[in-house]
């Protein structure tokens, strides 16, 4: 390699008793800084960790010097020479407690300004503590109009670490399962589902629009023999939702399998699926759930294997036992979801579960109707403490039945043919489903907006930073 | 799970002699079936597999179960119930060449229409073969325009099964490295590099944009303390280029990461990312390489350890020798790109090399100048089979340079004021690039248009499928 250097960097992390008293490189952002007589005492951050480091008037430091260093801004990063000391008393507000570093020397290798939109303290603080001591917390607004200060707060970046890590768990486990990654085009002709809700885009001298979902083009690998396959990607929806919960942009976790012998093919390999992103974010990513927990705790997400699955008509059932009005084949109002949450938690104690077989009615007109029940189809969705995270179901794969489908939810046959055309030269059985990512990180660590979960938001009102 | 039934069906890769006399189910496609007195003769294809299957009047078929047969449409899904037999002389034709199959009962899943728009033989058939005889070859558009179908031949298997190779190993290989990976979007309100080139989306009663690239949000997770990020995911070019490698849209598989000394640690972790998918494609993906090599001939793609670096300085040297004409500040025509990779190739035996130092007049506002020569920067491409795939740079990460770069480029300040104020508090030395991952896999596997190695390709005149 052709970089060298006669200083070598050493990480926050790494700053223990055993290195006491070795001479030591560190580039770090100043944390804080409190000058106190003839002394300086700063604390300097990489990510999460922090350590306390002193520079005072002596043998290698001058008044100057002290100056200089009780002059640095917050969030400006800095080059340190220092030796590495332990400490008699443990340094509580600090990740590196037993030691502290002596400066010798320090350089400015960025210049924060002085005044910050934020206070990284104020905006890790839960809600209601400090209040009577008059210290603020940070509104979300000013949190996301100030991002790349907000992000560099321990939660955010424990949220961050987390979400990337449900990405590589979703990947990985269906590659193991002999899934093919795929790519779909996010520009498309036409509004597949109908033209509603749909952004526009100018394409040239036409007009084009983006994709609600990767859905069609997922079918498509389907019947182009691809048997099993993923993508991740962003999906975009122009609904003027203004919730906790709706996103006009959001990165969607897509799967589509051909099955053998039934549909519960399908959700056994999705259920299967978020399994082993909760067994992984358990196993791996407890530091993170812990840290986002100091800020905003929550109960530790409970599962169940196999994946609890209920029927519609059971869940119908359990809502009107709990003074629920509703006919069969209602939807399930976002108040009755939750509500079916909490007795389903108290029933089964689990916060992951299926509910199957819903009524054919309140489903898009793509979906394989029950060949039992005609009122019911083959479609479900999945919930994560009370909220929906994935719709799916089995698809209709034979364009006839697709034709009378899409006539009876009156929608105009131009419009889908290529859709429709797509399984005239023979396609197998199949079905699938998308997730929300962002919802699944919101919901497992138990938050309470999806804004929180995505590095840049965007929804009605929000299209910055 | 829930799933029982009594015809457990096999994969065609596992028909081999050692399963000879056994009754299996199989469900596949009927690639050709040829009718022929009381027998008709089917190909069973599962993907790039496929297995000669007989229907004969006799103990277990009719006359007319014979003629049901001969009767399925090519492309159909059947499903067979079938004994193994080995064969005397082995079925050249077939990817299973020591059995075939004497075929008991058959239903069709899935009935394709008679007339399909392109014939799978046809599709694969490589330039020029068959000729003589009159066959035909399938054009570009009528591929792409019947996707479905295309994306079937073995050829289009291997591609695309490849290609999602390469996802997993850049990803695979950042995430040992300690990066970690984010989710920008696409939906942006400002055009970040100048306006040029860009799609405008109507977003509710204002307007917006799509990205040109990431690259903002990966400078402003670096100005948050994420480290080193990457990210996959589409980038949009209302550019209208139609060539052989200008797509629309395509994939960016995109790098940011903090250094501590200098910017070829930047290069370094780049440069390995490539080598580590150039080794993992070779070793793991030689059969989809060599089946896409039957239609469409290349070399094996040849790479150096460590990857060649050279400066620009070096290859207007090299291409001022093979007698062209241009100046030190020049930028590389195309022509003369391609020229330099031959030339790069004869004396280096390399079809991946970096050159580094462009320039400064020839980069975006945002790219380091040289802080020794002040007419170069330190700005690199990266180059595979003489074409450019990646362009990157050290970025400024100072606020005050950044404004200066931004009005010496003439560029208006406040179109980029969130931009330059993402470095305002406190930003390290950083830099990266962005990777089409369309002309990774075009020109490792020496094909010859961008076209071929995205599934659904968007260009100033393509909107559809």
């Amino acid at each position: 390699k052709t970089i060298t250097t006669d200083k070598a960097l050493v990480r926050v992390q790494d700053l223990i008793p055993e290195k006491a008293d070795q001479l030591i490189w560190l580039r770090a952002r100043v944390h804080t800084s409190r000058a106190k007589g003839k002394q300086c005492f700063l604390v300097l951050r990489q990510q999460q960790f922090n350590v306390q480091a002193l520079v005072a008037v002596g043998d290698h430091a001058s008044k100057q010097m002290v100056k200089f260093a009780a002059n640095i801004t917050k969030e400006s990063i800095v080059d340190v020479e220092a030796f590495v000391k332990k400490v008699e008393q443990k340094i509580e507000s600090c990740s590196q407690q037993d030691v502290e570093l002596h400066i010798e020397r320090i350089f400015v290798i960025s210049q924060a300004e002085p005044r910050l939109p934020l206070q990284l303290e104020d905006a890790v603080r839960p809600d209601g503590e400090g209040e009577e001591e008059g210290r603020a917390t940070v509104n979300q607004d000013t949190k996301l109009d100030n991002r790349v200060i907000d992000l560099r707060t321990t939660t955010s970046q424990a949220i961050f670490r987390l979400q990337s890590g449900v990405c590589q768990l979703f990947r990985d486990t269906l590659t193991k399962k002999g899934f093919v990654e795929i790519q779909t085009p996010k520009i498309i002709s036409a509004a597949s589902e109908g033209g509603a809700n749909v952004f526009t885009v100018s394409y040239f001298k036409t007009s084009a629009y983006l994709a609600q979902s990767p859905q069609l083009y997922k079918q498509m690998c389907i019947c182009a023999d691809f048997d099993k396959v993923f993508c991740v990607g962003p999906v975009f929806r122009a609904e003027d939702s203004n919730t906790h919960r709706h996103l006009t942009e959001f990165v969607g976790l897509d799967i589509e399998m051909a099955f053998n012998y039934h549909y519960h093919e399908v959700i056994d390999s999705i259920t299967d699926t978020m399994v082993q992103i909760f067994k992984g974010l358990r196993d791996n990513f407890q530091t993170e759930i812990q840290t986002v927990n100091k800020q905003f705790p929550s109960e530790p997400f409970k599962f169940l294997e196999p994946t609890l699955r209920l029927e519609y008509t059971e869940a119908v059932a359990m809502l009107r036992e709990a003074g629920v009005e509703m006919g069969d084949e209602d939807d399930l109002s976002t108040p009755n979801e939750k509500l079916l949450g909490r007795l389903v938690k108290e029933k089964y104690d689990t916060d992951f579960y299926v509910l199957d077989k819903y009524p054919l009615a309140v489903r898009p007109f793509y979906t394989m109707p029950d060949p039992n029940i005609p009122k019911y189809s083959n479609s479900y969705d999945m919930f994560m403490r009370g909220e929906e995270i994935l719709s799916g179901a089995q698809r209709v794969h034979d364009a006839q039945l697709l034709t009378e489908r899409a006539i009876h939810h009156q929608i105009d046959l131009e419009k889908i043919k290529a859709y429709i055309d797509s399984f005239r030269y023979g396609a197998p059985p199949h079905g699938g489903g998308g997730i929300g990512l962002e919802r699944v990180c919101m919901l497992y660590l138990g938050l309470h907006n999806v804004r929180q979960t995505s590095m840049f938001p965007r929804d009605p009102k929000r299209l910055t930073p």
